[in-house]
C-alpha cells in the first residue's frame, strides 16, 4: 500500500475537529469555530476541545483560575532564555526552551496538569523571548487578563480592545486542524508512551517547518515585495507563469475558502482600517481574487493572520510562535486522545536501494 | 484507507536499510550488517549510510577527521548541564540540550555539516551529563580514539579494547532500522522542511518512549527481578499467564530472531564471562528459550544489548541516551534523504466525534 506523504491515509482515529472540505467548514467536538469566535472565549474553546463538552460556569471559573496561576516561569528559564545569543531566531530560542520546562519543577506525571502548564507558560516564554532579544524589560503575566488579552500586554506592555480580540480569535482559529503534520507528528511521538513534553516539542519542532508554520511570514514578505495595488497582477500572473507558489494559498483539504481565513478576513479589513494598513489589504484581496479566477485556489489561515499580525506591528519573527501558542493546546488535546487509546504508530519504506552486496575491503575500492 | 499504527503502510520510499523480517537480515546500502561488525568500523558504516558507498581510503580519513574534529562542546552548552538539578533522568536533560547546540555557534544550512556536528558531540553531551549528575569531573574528547572507544574513555576514564568492540558493534547495529517510531518522526517533521536539529529532536522525543528505547532497561529490571535462575522458568510462565508482555521479546517486522541480538548475545556471552556475570546471561538465554518455545517469539535488539551494558557497568539511565548515539547518525541519514526529495507527510484521522451541533449558552448548560 503506498502513499506519497500518506495523503489521503486514516492514521488514528480522532474526536477532536472534523474539517469538511467540501463545504469549508471546522469543527471542534461538533462546534463550528464560528460560533466559538462569536459566542466563546479562547480558555472554553481549550476546554471544550481537551473535554468533549463546554463547560458550567464553575467548571470554566476553576479551568481558566488553573490556566491563570500556571502563567510565571521559574527564574531558571528566565536566566536561560537571557543566556542566549540575540542572533538566534524566535522560535529556535523557543524550540530549546520547552523541553528544559520539567527540568527545575518536581515530577508530574498527570499529562492534564503538565498539559495546562504548558499552555499556560508559552505566551509568557515567547514574550519574554522577544522582549530579551529586543533589549525591552520582561514583563510579568498579568493575572486579572484573559490569556489573550494577557499575551498582547506581556508583549507591548499595553493592549487595545481590538488587538486583543483579534489574537484571541486567530488563537481560537488556530486551536486544532485534525491531523496537520506537527499534530500528526506529536501524535507518533506520543505512540511510543512518551511524555507530553516530548511529544508537544516534537509539534513545535514540526509546525517550524516552513511548508507548515511558516506561510504567515512569506504571505508579509510578499506583499512588501509587491509594494503596491497597481503592481499586484503583473507579479502574481508571473509568479504563476513561472509555477510558483503563492504563499497563503491552498491547502490540501479544503477544496473552498478556509473557513478560518474568511474569519480573520472580516478582523483583518477592521483592524487595517484603525491602524492605516488598508493599502496592505487592499492588495491582499487583489491576490485573492486573481488566484481565485485564474487557480480556482483559495486563501488559507495563514493568509490574512499574517495581516493581523503586520497590523498590530509584531516583529515577523513572532507570527510562527503565535501560531505554536495557538496550536498548543491542540497538541495536548491530541497527545490525550493518543494516550488514551495507544497504538504504536510505525509505518513501513519501500525499500528502492542497492540489492544485497558484499562488502569490500578497501584495497579493493 | 485504514490502518491502526499505520501497520503495513508504505509512507516513503528509501534506499537505506532493508529488513527482510521472514529471514532474519538486516542491510544497509545492500551490505550484511553482519559483514560491517566483523570487517567495518562505526565511522565507515555512517559514510555507507550517508554516502551510498563504502569509503576509498583518503574519503574515510578525511570524514574520520572531520567527526573527530567537532567532538568538543561549547562551555556554555557544558554551563547549561551543571545549572540543571541532578533529579531529572539523564534523556530529559539529554533531549533539553540537543535544541540548544545551534544557539551559540554561526549558522549553519548545510544540513550534512549540521548531521556531522550532531554526531561527533552527542557522546561528549551524554557523558557530560552523567558525570555532571554523578558529581564526576568531565573528560574532555580524545582526538586520537575511535568513535566508540572515545565515548567509553569519556563516560569511564579508561577503557578495555573488548568494552569498546563491545560498544561499536552496538552502535553499528542501532545505526539505521527502516522507518522504525523515531526514525519515522524525525522524517515527518523534515517534511515541512523544518531543519535538521528540529527533526533530529524530534527522533529523541519519540526514542524516549518506553514502547521505543525503553525496553533494555525493562529487560534488566526483570532479570534483577527473577534473581536466579531456578526462578526463571517459574517467573516468565506466570507473566506469559497473566498476559504481561515479556520485554526484549518480539518485533512488528521480524517474524525470526533478530540478526542484531544474535550479533549481541555473541558479544554478551564474551562479557559476562570477563566481568563475572554469567548468571545474567544464564537467566536470559532461559528466558529465550521458554519464551521460543512457548510463544515462538524471539529476542529483539534491545535484550542483548542491555547485557552488554550491565556488564559494563554502565548505569541504567544511560540505556536509552546510548540507544539514541547510535541511531543518531540513522536520522540524520533519513533526514537528508527526506529533504532530497521531500513531499509532507499529511496523514488523515478518521473523525469519530459529535455531530454537528449548537453552541449551548452558559445559562442552559
Amino acid at each position: 500500500m503506498n502513499s506519497s506523504g500518506l495523503k489521503d491515509i486514516i492514521a488514528v482515529n480522532s474526536n477532536l475537529s472534523f474539517i469538511d472540505g467540501e463545504l469549508g467548514k471546522l469543527l471542534y467536538r461538533g462546534i463550528d469555530v464560528k460560533d466559538l469566535v462569536h459566542k466563546s472565549t479562547f480558555e472554553e474553546s481549550i476546554y471544550l476541545l481537551w473535554y468533549g463538552k463546554l463547560p458550567k460556569k464553575d467548571e470554566l471559573q476553576t479551568f481558566t483560575l488553573e490556566l491563570c496561576k500556571e502563567r510565571p516561569i521559574h527564574n531558571k528559564i528566565l536566566d536561560n532564555i537571557k543566556n542566549i545569543p540575540c542572533e538566534a531566531s524566535t522560535i529556535s530560542i523557543l524550540k530549546s526552551i520547552i523541553p528544559t520546562l520539567p527540568l527545575f519543577e518536581p515530577v508530574n506525571d498527570d499529562p492534564i496538569k503538565q498539559g495546562v502548564k504548558l499552555v499556560s507558560k508559552i505566551p509568557t516564554i515567547v514574550a519574554a523571548i522577544y522582549r530579551v532579544k529586543n533589549k525591552k524589560e520582561i514583563i510579568q503575566p498579568h493575572k486579572d487578563l484573559s490569556y489573550a488579552e494577557n499575551f498582547v500586554y506581556m508583549l507591548k506592555g499595553k493592549y487595545e480592545d481590538i488587538e486583543a480580540k483579534a489574537i484571541e480569535t486567530d488563537f481560537i482559529l488556530h486551536l486544532d486542524h485534525e491531523l496537520n503534520a506537527s499534530t500528526f507528528a506529536a501524535r507518533t511521538t506520543a505512540s511510543t508512551l512518551s511524555d507530553l513534553n516530548s511529544a508537544i516539542s516534537t509539534g513545535v519542532n514540526t509546525l517550524k517547518g516552513p511548508l507548515h508554520g511558516g506561510a504567515s511570514e512569506d504571505v508579509i514578505k510578499m506583499i512588501m515585495d509587491i509594494e503596491c495595488e497597481e503592481k499586484t497582477e503583473e507579479y502574481i500572473t508571473k509568479k504563476l507563469h513561472e509555477r510558483q507558489k503563492i504563499p497563503g494559498f491552498g491547502h490540501r483539504v479544503y477544496k473552498t475558502i478556509d473557513p478560518r481565513a474568511a474569519i480573520l478576513k472580516s478582523i483583518a479589513i477592521e483592524l487595517c482600517e484603525k491602524t492605516n494598513n488598508k493599502q496592505i489589504f487592499n492588495i491582499q484581496e487583489k491576490i485573492e481574487a486573481i488566484m481565485k479566477q485564474q487557480k480556482r485556489i483559495y486563501p488559507n489561515v495563514d493568509y490574512y493572520s499574517a495581516t493581523i499580525y503586520y497590523s498590530m506591528k509584531i516583529d515577523i519573527e513572532l507570527y510562527i510562535p503565535i501560531f505554536v501558542i495557538g496550536r498548543m493546546a491542540g497538541w495536548v488535546g491530541h497527545v490525550l486522545e493518543q494516550y488514551d487509546n495507544n497504538k504504536l504508530i510505525r509505518p513501513r519504506a519501500r525499500y528502492t536501494g542497492f540489492k544485497e552486496r558484499k562488502y569490500t575491503p578497501m584495497n579493493q575500492r
